[in-house]
């Protein structure tokens, strides 16, 4: 039986960053475009460029990024023609493989917001969709309030899709844009509108607000829709955005979605879906939500003897797919054995190769158990972990030392009155049996410990004068009876390599120095530094 | 029309308590059980008496809840008679309202898991829901594994169902235990049971580990099954139960389910759904879901300034339920991407009352993008903002001046030859005209230049004396040339009010001493501190 394909969209970068508390970075939203294209996403839409200056840096050089690079924007202004519309001009400017313009489809919206009747907002879209087109790029059209517009005038809302469609356009996307609209009424309605286009150029682009973003998705895909838009983790405004976390693996290993529906995931791919959630929590500073279905870190968790138990005989007494699959463990919370899998699968990551039953292998599970407990976060650090790794399984050399550190920050009014904040180190290592004192300046105590600690590491110089500090992430853990600080680092190299380090302590500054250490030493390493004589 | 009844069954009491880390006490159960039969509901599901020494507590006595106080346990042990199961006397011994059996309904799992034929789990059935009845309680039967024990052999699970229902049960509840299940599938599964069982004596307990908890339900309901069991914020093991916060809501203010089904809820206790929602979390010490549909505190959070201004205009624009009908409220967020209206919401809410077109609105507007462009995020700190409003609308008194301060942070071996770190700051102030020095020490430069700011604030000692750091987040921001740092600092005081501030410097140091001053200010101004004489 062939399988028709279905084509995932995904607005994390665009949609997501407008949930309350996410401010993506340049250099965020091309890591993350990165992970979403591994996984094997189709559209990456990455932001409105001419909005803000992030999004249109991100657009405004090819970013050959594999997956369709999609930029947002809006059809053209209402009383403007398209070639004197600047901010529509911005979009046309912007380096994307495709554009998806919003545009209003609810007589009540186009006459209450935009003022203009119903047929000048159609001639709007033909022209906006006609313009993307004609520059060879592919056209969508998000159309807003599309289920309460269709609610309200259904002829109309259809005229709006069917005028954007005949008008070239590649997808017409129907938005839930309140969230309010319930399965059976997305069934019915999507129905009628693959009636009048294809369903392979209609998408789906669901909301949270009743908790039914994933069951609207599908029920639309049901209905016809061959295209659904969604977010990481459900990020997204209000209730959040359709998750595509919970959506692509139903379709991958649900037999009736799988057997007639293919999409560019593969089951390899699938199994970096837990990696590329909880990284994106990570770069938002946030935790996890650990009951987030077939991800999250409790949802394969079981608790008491006899769910254990039997789970134990055979897992699919309790649980409906295998953890594997979606690159999640099995966590029994009576005899906790997930971690080896874990475990090793992050050794073959690393490129370092050791026996299953290698006797190490289960002195770093139980290392890295203990090190997590006290607040390590190695899913996020692979640096860190394979460090740990390495000096489990072979011997690491000890380049150098550091056996006493001094940070200083003073703020005071300097001769003219003005109050200004210094900040001081001094660091004190032994390299190659000698023992150097280095001192640096910085813009906090952090950074200051960081120049003095690599202002002189003798012959280890060379090896870190391109390393950088990239991204610098602080997450206070109040697990136990005291709160302990971890820190996150992300660095970089000349040649553009990035690698995550990891420190826990309860002073910011000790966890820092730790993470620190862990970047230098890591550098060195994969870069063959020689052992000190 | 007369509406159909539709029975609300709460188990976040029993199921709910299965969740890792969950540990209700009786107190804490009893207080529970009150909210929920004050929202109005039909059941709730206490606990499983006999199993542990606080579900016994509860059943030992009437609790005339209102609500039917309802134990669960099992069906009774195979190779014995009901007289001869210990296990099942405690539990007809409780005293409850209702008693709700799971029973196995999957041929492979009486086969494996009780070792019995069928013949003789039906008659387990059989007997165990008469010794219920004969004791005049309402019996009801948890069909486990009852999807994919349909899907394996629907004549046996539904003989199981049929069985119970023939022996007296008031209800025949159909579990998706492992929550595998979808919507559709539940559709037609529960359409086949209702011609077999009336629906009005159908039940379905749904999980969420296709992120279609809520959805399965609502479809079940649709299929004809007229109670549905879940919990309150969806509180369950794995990724939980189906949330009956969510699925309230849409059964009293979606039209087509208001229009047909009628609950003992009512728009009066509607409204105290948010509180309790609330009030669970608090119990289980745990941050709320700011994006739970319907109660989240972003639930009807909007964001960028056409989203904000058309709210204003008319909530339904953007808003699929009035936030006032789930005792919610709206926010309107301060971000760089709203402008005027976003300020003047957030003003109202602060409950500062200045007119429209006052001047100094413009300048506070102007001011706040100004800040959110170097780094600010005025939507997470509420109390910054009401401080930096306070500043441009009104005097706000100088409590007190810090002239300078120094923190300094130390890693050396102490005597035994340790690695130990210290962190010592001093603070030198003026309060009242008088020159104040004081030191602390801490876990890290932050603590301690805390600890030393609230050492002696003089007369305003008092008003601080329950200010207490909850939670401090670190962001560095790589918006311009120069990277900074923000720091947000969550606050709390004796009376449980928490409150956000936030700072930003390229040094944490003294971006967290912004943020700990803005805190103090704002402790200070609210509990009316008297301006200095």
């Amino acid at each position: 039986m062939t399988r028709e394909t279905l084509y995932l969209f995904d607005t994390t970068l665009r949609d997501g960053a407008q949930t309350h508390g996410v401010d993506f970075s340049l250099e965020d939203k091309l890591l993350i475009a990165e992970q979403l294209n591994a996984l094997g996403l189709d559209y990456v839409e990455a932001g409105y460029p001419g909005a803000n200056p992030i999004d249109t840096e991100l657009f405004s050089e090819d970013r050959n990024l594999g997956a369709k690079l999609t930029a947002f924007g809006m059809t053209k202004r209402p009383g403007r023609s398209i070639s004197n519309d600047p901010g529509f001009q911005a979009l046309l400017a912007a380096k994307a493989d495709a554009v998806c313009l919003v545009g209003k489809t609810w007589d009540f919206h186009v006459d209450v917001a935009l003022g203009i009747s119903c047929d000048e907002n159609l001639a709007g879209i033909k022209d906006s969709i006609e313009a993307v087109v004609a520059l060879d790029r592919e056209a969508m059209l998000d159309c807003e309030h599309f289920f309460d517009g269709y609610k309200a005038n259904p002829d109309y809302a259809l005229s709006c899709a069917k005028t954007a469609y005949e008008a070239g356009a590649r997808w017409v996307v129907l938005c839930d844009t309140n969230g309010g609209t319930l399965p059976e009424e997305v069934h019915a309605i999507v129905s009628d509108v693959v009636s009048h286009i294809p369903g392979d150029h209609v998408g789906i682009h669901a909301h949270n607000d009743t908790d039914n973003g994933v069951a609207n998705s599908l029920a639309a895909v049901r209905a016809g829709a061959r295209q659904i838009q969604g977010t990481l983790n459900g990020l997204g405004e209000r209730c959040g955005n359709a998750n595509l976390t919970s959506i692509v693996p139903t379709l991958l290993l649900k037999e009736h979605y799988a057997e007639r529906f293919e999409t560019k995931i593969s089951p390899e791919t699938l199994g970096t879906l837990t990696h590329a959630s909880r990284i994106l929590d990570e770069m938002l500073n946030q935790a996890p939500n650990r009951h987030a279905p077939y991800v999250g870190e409790a949802a394969f968790a079981h608790k008491g003897g006899i769910h254990v138990s039997a789970v134990q005989k055979d897992p699919r007494t309790y649980e409906h797919v295998a953890p594997e699959t979606v690159g999640n463990v099995r966590k029994l919370l009576v005899s906790n054995q997930g971690g080896r899998s874990n475990v090793l699968a992050q050794l073959e990551t690393s490129g370092l190769s050791v026996a299953k039953d290698d006797p190490r292998v289960g002195r770093l599970v139980e290392l890295v158990k203990e090190r997590e407990a006290a607040g390590y976060a190695y899913e996020a650090a692979e640096a860190s972990f394979e460090l740990l790794a390495r000096r489990i399984l072979e011997t690491v050399p000890q380049f150098f030392e550091v056996d006493s550190f001094r940070v200083m920050v003073e703020r005071r009014h300097n001769a003219l009155g003005e109050l200004v904040t210094v900040s001081e180190a001094t660091v004190k290592a032994s390299v190659e049996g000698e023992t150097v004192m280095s001192v640096g300046e910085g813009n906090g105590p952090v950074n200051a410990l960081d120049n003095a600690l690599r202002k002189d590491l003798g012959p280890y110089q060379t090896y870190i004068d391109d390393l950088e500090l990239v991204d610098y992430k602080v997450r206070i853990l109040t697990g136990g009876t005291d709160a302990v600080t971890r820190v996150l680092i992300e660095s970089r190299d000349g040649e553009g390599r990035r690698w995550f380090t990891v420190g826990v302590s309860p002073n910011i500054v000790d966890a820092s120095f730790e993470a620190l250490l862990d970047s230098i030493n890591y550098k060195l390493i994969r870069d063959g530094a020689p052992a000190p004589i």
